[in-house]
């Protein structure tokens, strides 16, 4: 990792020292503009300035040319040590840059970056040596919103001009490329498109509503995921959504994660104070606390389709990523020490058995996600146990190959984990899958089995999800796919089409015998063009379509058309329903 | 209905004045018993008393001949009118009676009832004319509870005698078996003897845990609706379980639904107040006002497997049955005017079929539930607006021939329902269905399409479930097949028994065939004699038992052992399977 860290801050430089090229091609078009501050992002930089003129799109080409013009002088960036008053008399006309001198320690000294002989700016830097080094760089100025001084309200409202910044002109356009086609397949944009889900006002942000297309595509997932858990050993059960607060105070959420959830009644007025869950854990206890268990029961594995409930900030919610109410499959197995290592490896290869099928294996890394041990507030249990925690769970990981980065201060609050990461198109990442490992939430519900010796232990518990919460990878699919998903989930697999009124009885008697075969079929049989109607079931990304006219009336064929593969004519119904099973049975991605 | 009614007020009369029998049987076995009340139940009768003296139920015998000995002397019950004075007079010592005679308004007449000449008591009638109508009869004393005089614990502690009483001996010896054979049967015991499902103090009442078996059975019934659902033309949606408050003030719920709804947080405090859902309803209709619709589109039928929720009081809650959290298979149609008998008659011949299937639809009758027009608060609409709905529901109820009985009070806040009630094993009847019309809901989330001639027109709409919630379902199917579920919906289908240790690789084999054969099936490897490990399958209501020793081991066979066939040896696997497939498919109850 740290190789990869090098070459970012070498990126980071770079583009900061852009920052500094569009400064000053900004000051020399527009004389009077008021420098504040200009960061690298993930993507280029940004620069926010105070200008009377509002800077408009027409207006980038010209900016950007004064830019090249910089960098093509080959100017050098020289740092200069000033003290604070001399820097205070430099930037004397600039409010925001007095401003920040005036916050730094009286007698401190103060860098300032000149870009040739007629620009200076104040930074910290570090800068490349000379706008030489940014030749072959490739930037784009692509937008310009409004922010506030400081990001507080209160404090005037800049221009803010954002700047892609990449090594080479191709990763430039690979970077704009590749964002043009993550805009055609952003989940929360296409997945409306196709009647997957929408979202309604008057019930609530990050509360989707599943539409026939995206409940069933859930539906093919819930099915599989039970089915290939029950193979597994795996027991479901189904427990409920809500519970009073005492359950929660002997887990510790009521302590560690209030803040999270969703709490009905209030504790000073009301009998009974219930909350609903936001892990399904202590619920799915029970089942293993409803009667004594030996060391020869175990494992037991227990999985669950279990709806969450999180309180999130509203200006947090996103499509099918960020909600307020999910649904995932939920597992948690109490073993023996002798049985942890084994049982981990289960369990991760059950997740990467789902990921691998669902065609998003490649799009995911791993997080070994750590406690911090200076946030006392998030965590139950002491140093001791956490040391031991991690450094079990870092043998397995270990000696599994696992190739983990550390994140710390990731850990649940009661454990750590192991987070299977996926970037979505736009290149941010989440957690999609966890697994971890605990003993902690055990003791306090009292879990415990009889060991050979007829002693009393606590087992361990491994938490685990195998597959992401459903909402989320339907997210994930669609931009994967861009909503042409494999048949095997596709919603809509097939829809045959009347090419004139006249085959209308034939489109419908070959949709009803694939129907009846367990496909999901459709036929449009509307009185419209063949253009207009292949052109729709196309835009639903419906995988195959089948066209009927006389011909194929008439020798009892079938012609297909479809995305990725050529026109067919001529075709037994027959034939082609062995080529839609094995495809379906496959699960050919 | 009419015939029926006459014949239970014949009965209540005779209870009724059983009960001034076993008053006149207290008063001469212990005269310092005071009398308070005694009227007729559902099954007989009880008599509220002041005695010092606890009586035991060693003493119910000697009761129950001195009451015979009354009865046998064909004693007279004589009505008498006297003034309130007289009768504050004769009960003077009764601080019970007086109170209820100085209830009265002054100058009312008072009527007591002699039974025989040497006993009297307070009393409005009516009465047999003789305890020789009595004679026949089956009674039977069963139980003595503390019983606050009038309800109210600030009160005195009375005893109350409850007594069974049946026009005949021979339905009180069928009662009593009945209630015996209930209580084996009661899922509420059973159900967790058999380990499918289970409560927990600190999770809440009426939040049942349901554990690996009984979610299993849930699952098997869940996949088999949405797929016979999916065959008839449903769309399953998936919506969320919570919405904001403003959702609900279109719909009504907040108005006249708000107390039987969890509502998270508080109107006066809080920007936004959500409230998990008690019906679908406004949630699914989203799905039709996503794009707009026309007449060509209608009918849209959507499903769902839906969670509810509903804030019922702790004291109401039993087992599976009355519940805080469940789920059930909800669906909404949206028809024009043409299609809507048509539509209600493949809802109810859809629900028909799932109890049928089920084995249910025997125990069930229909109940058309209609408003209460002097109960303004509990209804949305105009009195004209419920006269079209019940007379259009009346119309097709009354075309489909179907048997009900009127039910004022019982409709939803919105509209008429067709209730289909189901009897549990004590007697007690509960809505396992409903099929409703409603128009009033459709019009306040401004659903329409565009009719054929361009107009806007607002939808039917039948909400339905074809399946009643499926903790409930669950509930009955546990009480009507005192838990042995058929083969289909068992929980474990097979179980192999090794008769020795010898064998126990030879059991796991088997198992594992049949495992991947799609069968639920587990193995009994213990160290156990094969008697104890064949009770211990039976007590769980396993079907099927192989078991398997040397000789099956040597000869490559099975053999077999299940409560409902003889025992079977020398079976060949194969032709098992076959047995277990047919009667898997053909659901057979």
């Amino acid at each position: 990792m740290e190789l990869k860290k090098e070459k970012d801050l070498e990126l980071e430089k770079s583009r900061h020292s852009l920052a500094h090229v569009l400064a000053k091609a900004l000051v020399r078009l527009y004389p009077s503009t008021k420098l504040t501050i200009g960061p690298a992002i993930d993507d280029g930089f940004y620069y926010d300035i105070d200008l009377d003129h509002s800077i408009t799109p027409d207006e980038f080409k010209v900016i950007e040319k004064t830019m090249q013009e910089i960098i093509n002088k080959g100017e050098e960036f020289k740092r200069e040590v000033v003290s604070k008053e001399k820097a205070l008399e430099l930037f004397s006309g600039n409010e925001y840059k007095t401003e920040i001198i005036n916050e730094l320690p009286d007698g401190e000294e103060v860098s300032i970056y000149y870009t040739g002989d007629d620009f200076f700016d104040l930074c910290r830097g570090p800068h490349v040596d000379s706008t030489r080094r940014l030749q072959n760089y490739g930037f784009k100025i692509h937008s310009i919103n409004g922010a506030y001084w400081r990001g507080n309200e209160k404090n005037k409202m800049l221009q803010r001009v954002y700047c892609y910044a990449f090594k080479t002109k191709k990763e430039l356009a690979d970077h704009i490329a590749m964002l043009e086609e993550a805009k055609k397949r952003d989940h929360n944009k296409l997945g409306r498109e196709l009647e997957l889900f929408t979202t309604v006002d008057y019930i609530g942000q990050g509360l989707p509503i599943l539409l026939p297309r995206g409940a069933k595509v859930i539906q093919i997932m819930q099915r599989f995921v039970e089915d290939e858990e029950a193979k597994r050993g795996w027991q479901l059960t189904k427990t409920p959504f809500m519970a009073k607060s005492d359950l929660y105070k002997i887990s510790g959420h009521w302590d560690h994660y209030k803040d999270g959830m969703f709490v009905l009644g209030n504790e000073k007025t009301d009998e009974e104070v219930f909350a609903l869950r936001p892990m399904t854990c202590p619920f799915q206890y029970q089942a293993y606390l409803n009667k004594p268990r030996s060391y020869k029961d175990l494992p037991l594995r227990y999985d669950e389709t279990s709806t969450l409930f999180r309180n999130e900030a509203s200006g947090e919610m996103h499509g099918l990523i960020r909600v307020r109410q999910f649904t995932i499959s939920e597992g948690h197995l109490m073993c023996r020490p002798d049985q942890l290592e084994q049982e981990f490896k289960n369990c991760l290869e059950l997740a990467i058995f789902m990921l691998k099928t669902l065609g998003l294996y490649e799009d995911a890394s791993y997080r070994f996600s750590q406690w911090d041990e200076n946030d006392k507030e998030k965590y139950i249990g002491t140093k001791e146990q956490w040391d031991e925690a991690q450094a079990t769970m870092k043998k397995i990981l270990d000696h599994l190959k696992i190739p983990y980065v550390v994140g710390i201060g990731e850990a649940a609050f009661y454990g750590p984990k192991l987070d299977i990461q996926i970037k979505n198109v736009f290149g941010k990442e989440d957690t999609l899958i966890t697994i971890q490992i605990d003993q902690m939430l055990a003791e306090k519900f009292g879990m415990e089995y009889t060991d050979k010796d007829g002693s009393k232990k606590t087992p361990y518990i491994i938490h685990r999800t195998s597959i992401g919460c459903y909402e989320r990878t339907l997210a994930y699919l669609i931009e994967k796919y861009a909503g042409a998903f494999p048949l095997w989930l596709a919603p809509e697999q097939v829809r045959v089409l009347a090419l004139t009124d006249r085959n209308n009885d034939y489109a419908q008697e070959i949709k009803n015998k694939l129907f009846n075969l367990g496909f999901r079929a459709e036929v449009d049989t509307r009185n419209e063009k063949i253009g207009y109607k292949i052109r729709e079931a196309l835009s639903m990304k419906v995988p195959y379509l089948i066209i009927v006219g006389d011909e194929e009336e008439k020798n009892k064929t079938i012609s297909i058309r479809g995305r990725k593969f050529e026109n067919q004519s001529g075709l037994i119904l027959e034939d082609f329903v062995e080529r839609l099973k094995n495809e379906v049975n496959s699960k050919k991605i």
